[in-house]
Order: C-alpha cells, then sequence, then structure tokens
C-alpha cells in the first residue's frame, strides 16, 4: 500500500483550496509538505514537531505579532505573503530587536486557488529570506466559503534585542528630534488604487520591505536613540500621537519636511486620503536627543531604504499632548488621532 | 479638548464591532485599553510598543502557533477563547517546556456583538491565569460582515525547555509503550452535537484544557520520555500515524485499553463520527520506554486531569509505519490516516 494511493496530487495550476486541507490529516499533512516546507525549507520547520525547538537566545527576547487581512491580495509593489512577513519584521525590529524567528498562521477560504496560495507562500518565503528571519511553525485552517476571503495570515515574531539597549514610545523628552526614512503614504495609496481600478493611472508602488537593518544600524550609530516606530495603519499622523501620549510630550511637526511623492500626493487627493494618515509598510519613524540628530539621519540616508529620509520636527512641552504640523504656509494644523476607519484592511 | 470627545465609550451590552475597530486609529486603541488590555494585564502587555519586551530565558526556546476558526464560538465545556489558549498551551508543553508568553490576534467580523467579545476575552484571561501565562501582545483586524464569521484568534506560544530535555516524535523505537491520559473523543462530539443541536441530548463537555503541570511532572519523572503530543485535529488515530511516520515504526493499540466515555460513544454513532478519529482538546498520549511504562501512568494520573490515564498499546517493528488496533473481538484493524474531512472548523 501505498501512502499516495490516499491522496490526489495537489494541483497548484488549477487546483482550489477544499475544506478537508484544514481538518488534520493526510490532506493537510500534503498541504504542508508540498507547499509550506517546501518554500519555507529550514533546519526548525522541518523538526515536524507541535511546536519548534529553538537555540536559547543570549538577551531579552521581543515578541510581536500580526493578522494580515488586505484587500486585495496582490497589489503593486508587494502581496499578503510578503506584507505579512515584513509587517511582523518591522514590529519587531522597531523594538530594537534582531528578529530571529516567525511562525505563520494561515486561515484559507474554501475554493481559493492554490495557484494564488503558491504564490503567496513563495513571496513570504523570500521575504523572509531578505530579511534574514526563519519561519519556522505555521498553522493551516480552512472555512467554508462566504466565510473568509481568500486568505488571512498571521505571522508573530520573535526577536533578541542586544544587551544595554531599550526603546520606547515612552522615552521622548522635549527637544527630541524626529526623523522619517523616507516618503509616506505609498503602501496606503497602491493598496486604495487598486481597489478602485486605479493602479495605472496613480502609478504608485506599496513601500511594503523589511526595515531590521536600518533599525540595527540605528541602534548601533544613535547613542540617545528613544524609540522607533513603522508607521503602518493610521499612519504616521496617529503614530506620532501614540508616542506623544505615550511619552508625555507635544510634537510639532514641518509640513515643508514631511516627504511625499508628486504622484502620492495627487492620488491622495484623487482618493479623499490625507497623506498624514495613509498607511505606510516599509518607512520607519525615530526619536533621539537632538544632539545626535545628524548621525540619526545619515544613518537612515546610508540604507538604500532610507534615501529620502527627513528630520521632521520635534518635542515640545505640552500637557495635552497634542501633535501639531506647521503648514506650508506658515499656519499651525492640529494633527490629530485618526478616529474613523480611513482605510479598513490596508494590512 | 477632552479625548472622549471623539469617540463614543463602548457599549458592552448592545454595542456591536465596527469597520474602524480595525482601523488603527483612535477606535482601534479605545478597544485595545478597555478590552484587551483591562483583561489580559501584566506589565509586558502594557508597555504599549510595537512587541512586547520579555526578560532573557534561560533555555531552549519552542515556538507554536494557533489559528482558531471552531464553530460555534460556544460550546459546552468552554469557547473560543480558553480553547485559543489551551491549544497553543498545549502545543507548547508537549515539546518538554514551559509555557511563559503568548500573542493573541483577532480578525473580527463587522457586527460581531462586543458582549460575546468580551465573555471569549474574558474566557481567554481566565485561561491563561489558569496555565501561568501571560499574553503579551497582540493586534486586532476587523473584515466586512460576510468575510469572516464572527472572530478567528491566532494564538502563538512562547516556552522555554529545561537544559537536558529533547522530545521529538522522530524518537521513539520498537518496544516503547504509550498511553493516553483520559477518555477520548469529548472535544469533538460537544462542538459537533452543538452545531447539530443536539446538546442537551448527548450531554457531552469539551476536555478542553492546558495540559501543562501533566507535562511538567512527565518531562520530570520519566527518563526515557521520547515524545507527547495532544492528539486535536484527526484524533487520537491520526497523530499516532504522524509519530509512526516519524519515528519510522509501527504502532500497535488495543481497543479493550482506549478510555472512551460511554456517552461520547453513543453519539460518535449517532453523529457517525469514529472516536479515534474526534478531536481532543485536553488529552495528552506520550511514549516512553517500557522499563518507565508504570512511572508515566502514574504520573498521568497523579494530575487531576489524568484520572483516567491508560496505557494503550506499543511501538513495534513495520518498515510500512502502520497503526493497528487489536480489537475488541480479537481482530486485527488498520487505524489509517485520517484522509477526509471529519471534523471541519473543530478547533
Amino acid at each position: 500500500m501505498s501512502e499516495k494511493k490516499y491522496v490526489r496530487p495537489l494541483n497548484f495550476k488549477t487546483g482550489r483550496v477544499e475544506m478537508n486541507y484544514g481538518a488534520g490529516g493526510k490532506a493537510t499533512a500534503q498541504l504542508i509538505s508540498d507547499l509550506f516546507a517546501e518554500a519555507f525549507s529550514n533546519e526548525y520547520l522541518l523538526q515536524g514537531n507541535d511546536g519548534a525547538d529553538l537555540p536559547q537566545c543570549n538577551g531579552r527576547l521581543v515578541m510581536s505579532t500580526d493578522s494580515h487581512v488586505v484587500t486585495p491580495l496582490f497589489f503593486a509593489g508587494g502581496d499578503i505573503g510578503s506584507l505579512s512577513v515584513h509587517g511582523t519584521v518591522n514590529d519587531v525590529a522597531v523594538c530594537g530587536a534582531k528578529p530571529l524567528y516567525m511562525s505563520a498562521g494561515f486561515i484559507l477560504e474554501e475554493g481559493f486557488p492554490l495557484s494564488d496560495l503558491k504564490r503567496i507562500v513563495e513571496s513570504m518565503a523570500n521575504a523572509a529570506k531578505e530579511a534574514g528571519i526563519y519561519i519556522v511553525t505555521g498553522d493551516t485552517k480552512v472555512v467554508e466559503k462566504g466565510k473568509g476571503d481568500g486568505v488571512y495570515i498571521n505571522t508573530t515574531g520573535l526577536g533578541v534585542i542586544p544587551n544595554g539597549i531599550s526603546l520606547s514610545g515612552a522615552f521622548c523628552k522635549p527637544g527630541d528630534v524626529v526623523a522619517v526614512s523616507g516618503d509616506i503614504g505609498d503602501h496606503g495609496v497602491a493598496v486604495m488604487s487598486e481597489r478602485v481600478n486605479l493602479g495605472f493611472e496613480t502609478n504608485v508602488k506599496s513601500d511594503t520591505a523589511s526595515l531590521n537593518r536600518m533599525t540595527e544600524a540605528l541602534v548601533k550609530n544613535v547613542p540617545s536613540l528613544r524609540c522607533m516606530r513603522d508607521p503602518t495603519r493610521g499612519g504616521l499622523g496617529n503614530t506620532l500621537n501614540e508616542i506623544a501620549k505615550q511619552s508625555g510630550v507635544g510634537i510639532e511637526i514641518r509640513e515643508e519636511d514631511i516627504p511625499v511623492k508628486e504622484n502620492t500626493l495627487a492620488a491622495c487627493e484623487f482618493l479623499g486620503l490625507d497623506p498624514l494618515y495613509t498607511a505606510n509598510e516599509g518607512k520607519l519613524i525615530a526619536f533621539c536627543a537632538e544632539k545626535d540628530a545628524d548621525k540619526m539621519l545619515e544613518t537612515m540616508k546610508a540604507d538604500p531604504l532610507g534615501k529620502n529620509a527627513k528630520l521632521i520636527g520635534k518635542c515640545i512641552e505640552d500637557e495635552d499632548h497634542f501633535v501639531q504640523m506647521v503648514t506650508a504656509f506658515g499656519g499651525i494644523r492640529m494633527v490629530d488621532w485618526l478616529t474613523g476607519e480611513q482605510l479598513p484592511r490596508i494590512c
């Protein structure tokens, strides 16, 4: 009796996800071995136990999780697969840690084309390889048609912090400066353009990318580094508000110094978006003492992903913890928390 | 300007999940602070950064992930909240590790009652407390009505393995014995009964529970412990096949020694289920050398969750790696891999 007798081979051309792929039996095992283990292959994943047995880490650990529900699944510059790796790598990296290991949990909708799933999984594998992180453990569930939307992916990342490093959104002080690593708003615009079939006209690509090399350099080069964040959902405006609240400071930014691509700005106007609240998936903001401002900026600029980095403002004393922007015309605009649903399912 | 001006307070009686709860703005922050941070409260979660900054761990690490899509969300003996904690605690624990930290990622469907969400989150919090694990980081996404099914929960667990301990499904040898920690099939029957409105008649409760105290005791007391597993999706039959394949052995079990409750057996017959392939969420199987068989059994029985533990069979030489069962009538039944979708969305 051959094992193969019991199952059809997976058809990555015209096949679709069936309910039994999630039932924990032979079909699940086949999907894991023929697709996931093949693409993500590493010694930890191949142990084949309920969890991955990983080496001891010398240093404090950082753990971060993100479920990805972006729609559409494929967009200019990336897809849900690469995004799910970049997003979690970045969440671990901005805490000052070196990302090492990642889990991947898939919720597949019955009927989802296996060709799309393969493309997504290979995109994850490439993104993980680029970032130098191992996908060490995973899980697959299948839900009935109409109870999901193609595929949702949870990734949870684990990293290790070098001894002596401690960063937090609560560490900023009046006088500290803030830099952004490049043009804002591209991810949100790329996804929204795709959603309204404007991809060709706007020509904006998602900035989705892993920032761990830039964060490692900042940790190394900037002695007074207080905090790093990737301004994803809610964009730059919301992230600055989070930090102002956590640190108990006000933040003043200068509109003319905030880098935005011209076509992103034009698309934002057309789509009714504010670039300040539009999602990024490959941008960093970082705070440090004024004395290290140039070091921070130069470190960002030295990274291929930070060429257009800019110092955009500073922390001030403000008991209301407001974020304010000096506009291009010299006025003051309040940059409040994002209250509505500017961009649902953007990541 | 008060922050509260911008948002209505969450209404946990009649409120429902809205799209903006997942947009990363003020509504997301409110859901996190009023519900998740309140229920899961611990020093790591309250850091409020993109990831949790955790102490150094002395020992190898174990990481495991599971997305939970069980339907219905509430069933006799548990709910998706407690299940999502137990499932991941157990996956870490059966690797021989002490579970320490957990992440929680929620995919909420627009319109889901906040009262149900609160009940689920509190159930998670209680389960985590009982197991002695901290929920240290989380994420919330919202999808449109009809793109989800109430709530899906991913949990990813992190644990530490005591020095000198190494377990794997690949370590079993001919002559080794296998024990199960109690009655099988209860979880699958409880969920399926609920689904077909038979809850009252079958009167079977899910066995969902954290097994980490039992696994710690086994690691401590059984020198030749080879491997532990929790037979969830696919049940005992499928899990034994996984281990037979990994270790390259055959496994022979005795039907008369496999503990099944009478009402579970009756419900299985009615529902067309085979208890051998029906999911468990609070049962353990463990393998050790024959000389430690009694130690293993006594250790299981000493735990409140293992009172009905039984030695059920042994590993044999078999180049086909078959699992076979000596039936109550003295015949031999092949226990093959689960091939179909016996129980979709059972966890």
